[in-house]
């Protein structure tokens, strides 16, 4: 027996990546003020229907529920984003600066960086329509990655702006029903043959073609781009118009970040999608909002890939999984006094590992080294004193047991002080 | 547009929460050792059925998959468990003691602490036949419900033993195949009127009530609760051979969680299922196991219920949503300057807000006091100084720009020094 095609199991090395991710994404979404939130995997297939656009229904986990609800596991989060904030807008200040980290699913087929589900990071900013939310929000997806170690050689974003062609649609007269289908054309360009981009974009595949070769002028782009530069973060950016991203509810800038070497899909995307919560609310309500999401699938195989961050996670995996105490048993008559000080010892926080069964003292050391304990401690023929060991310089003490709490405490502060 | 029945929304106070609930059960998880692992949220239906037991395979949100296959959203992690440890057990040092925490579904009529998901921590010995895991792994579900703030006056933890109960089955040569039924009748039987149980048990039925009434002697328990006084944790649990557990893979110790006001359902439940890694594993590779499960649901209602827990939550929940820096942008001319430092000061790991549009000073400290900062910095008049304002003393200081960084993490370390 064996996992779902697509579907993973985190076995503990696994694990504690994906949870390195996790605290890294949490910790520079904290450092821009923003506040956690989640939604549920299980959502009514009607929220995705329209809203996402056509790749992602076609590729929904949906089916019918024992109440005959059409029902799917998420495929994005941002639909779920836009219900819940029309529902409760009133009961916070805006702008909101949301965050959540959460599993979502597709059934497609399995590629490199594509598995039928992953986990993502989505950052929102809702209720604030100013260029100064879109820098912020772009600035922090910047960071994140910073945060695993890359630099600016590594990875770029990319940023794009769909007024930027809806403005040329609307120029060429092209009636506003075609623009979804267009952008569509605009964005695939890149994974298609010429001719039959040219055919789908009729009489505007000249002017399209010309701006995708030499680029685009917009000066929305251009101040988005200042804002980034007087925060130091100029070598990490890049206006491309051939953006355009997939999802149907996006209304202006669109960016999407990628390893430099080009080796990969996204690592990052979002944009703003300033009609949604209207779409989603009784009362037509309409908020402004932008929103990126980022996959542990293409980071976890580009932190691979670059030793630097690579490195660094393999230090905060060894770091984060370290013991404080291993509780060698000499003599099994010790047991019982063991245990009572193991108890007090978690007690106070400490990781505290030891042998369930009796076990050769020699074997008990290798565990302690094995798991990165600071310190051992003996409890044999020296009781009512307990021999304290320090793994890292090897020095060794005896303490009497009763002194043994303030000790440790010592001890593990001061890791070279045994 | 609403969340499905039975599914939630986790707004900012709720997802906080939620994230104090994990951190515990984390932090203690980690104190005895345990390494986190997690499998995935949907597997094949073929792994629940007849393994977990009737009561989950009618509740099972089940469904066909567009390739065909049997899937369902998993109700429980224990055949995860079971399945990823017959793949891997070679990889790994016995006994294994893992945990996870994740988010489990069942489709069942909602009622008071049953939703339709629910998030559970799940922790487990693997490998390990002696009694000694038993006791380790009560005193951890007991420890994770104390580091809650819950004492032996909210909780107790009820052991029992499905031996004891096979044992009588033998004695009065019930054969092996009924064993399930009747462990399931007497489950059962503190919900159900007596004649029927009774009907159930035929002549089993009054040597059960006997010892249904009296308690029941069992040598196994005694040491089992032994090594629990020895720990100092003899007033968290009690002997009380009624507890069953519904489902059906469980071999020996089996116990639950209540709260001693017997408000709640089970906070938490467990047992010993020696015999489920052989049923999935293709060479019949046997493992003794030991595991519990624990819920955010039932706990989370606990919590709420005993003050000393719901403030030390609140008390949580408060402090780690804490900024550590609001920027005041006194004069517009100054937001450059200060978003240069702003993003100085990310880089650093401190939680930074500010205004992302112009905002009167008073609105802006009002937004920095909400947020719970601990200073305040002002860009304005003073500027190349930078005026510093401790908010919990008030004190005020100038402080050159190009002193801050060094300057905050000094009053950031001591924040009286302002």
């Amino acid at each position: 027996m064996q996992a779902l095609p697509g579907f993973r199991d985190f076995l503990p090395e696994g694990c504690a990546k994906r949870n390195c991710i996790f605290a890294r994404w949490r910790e520079v979404s904290r450092r821009y003020a923003f506040v956690e939130w989640e939604g549920p995997v299980l959502e009514p297939t009607e929220l995705y229907k329209k809203k996402s656009g056509s790749e992602i229904v076609d590729q929904l986990f949906n089916f019918t529920d024992k109440g005959e609800r059409e029902v799917a596991m998420r495929p994005e989060l941002t639909p779920t984003l836009a219900r819940v904030v029309a529902a409760h807008e009133r009961e916070f200040k805006k702008p909101l600066k949301w965050f959540s980290i959460g599993q979502f699913f597709r059934y497609e087929k399995q590629q490199r960086g594509r598995l039928r589900e992953h986990f993502q990071l989505n950052c929102d900013i809702i209720g604030e329509n100013d260029l100064a939310a879109d820098i912020e929000l772009v600035a922090l997806c910047i960071d994140v990655l910073r945060a695993f170690g890359f630099t600016e050689k590594d990875f770029v974003v990319r940023i794009s702006d769909r007024e930027f062609w809806t403005d040329l649609f609307r120029e060429n007269n092209v009636p506003a029903e075609r623009w979804d289908e267009l952008l569509q054309v605009i964005d695939k360009s890149g994974r298609e043959p010429r001719e039959k981009t040219a055919e789908k974009l009729g009489h505007l595949a000249d002017p399209v073609f010309a701006i995708l070769k030499s680029g685009g002028q917009s000066e929305k782009l251009d101040k988005l781009v200042d804002g980034l530069c007087r925060r130091g973060l100029a070598d990490f950016v890049a206006i491309d118009v051939g953006i355009v991203r997939g999802l149907a509810y996006y209304t202006g800038i669109v960016f999407e970040a990628f390893d430099r070497a080009g080796k990969f899909r996204a690592i990052a995307g979002g944009g703003r999608y300033d009609n949604l919560t209207a779409q989603l609310s009784d009362d037509a309500l309409s908020l402004p909002a932008i929103g990126f999401a980022m996959g542990d699938v293409v980071l976890g195989e580009l932190i691979n890939e670059i030793p630097r961050a690579r490195e660094a996670m393999q230090k905060a995996i060894t770091s984060d999984r370290k013991i404080d105490i291993y509780i060698v048993i000499a003599k099994e008559e010790r047991r019982t006094d063991a245990l009572t000080q193991i108890q007090q010892l978690r007690d106070r926080g400490y990781r505290i590992d030891y042998s369930l069964t009796p076990t050769k003292v020699a074997r008990q050391f290798q565990a302690a080294e094995e798991e990165g304990a600071s310190l051992a401690l003996l409890y044999g023929d020296e009781w009512p004193q307990v021999k304290v060991k320090n793994l890292a310089t090897r020095a060794e003490s005896l303490i009497s047991h009763d002194a043994l709490l303030d000790s440790v405490a010592k001890f593990l502060n001061m890791p070279g002080s045994v």
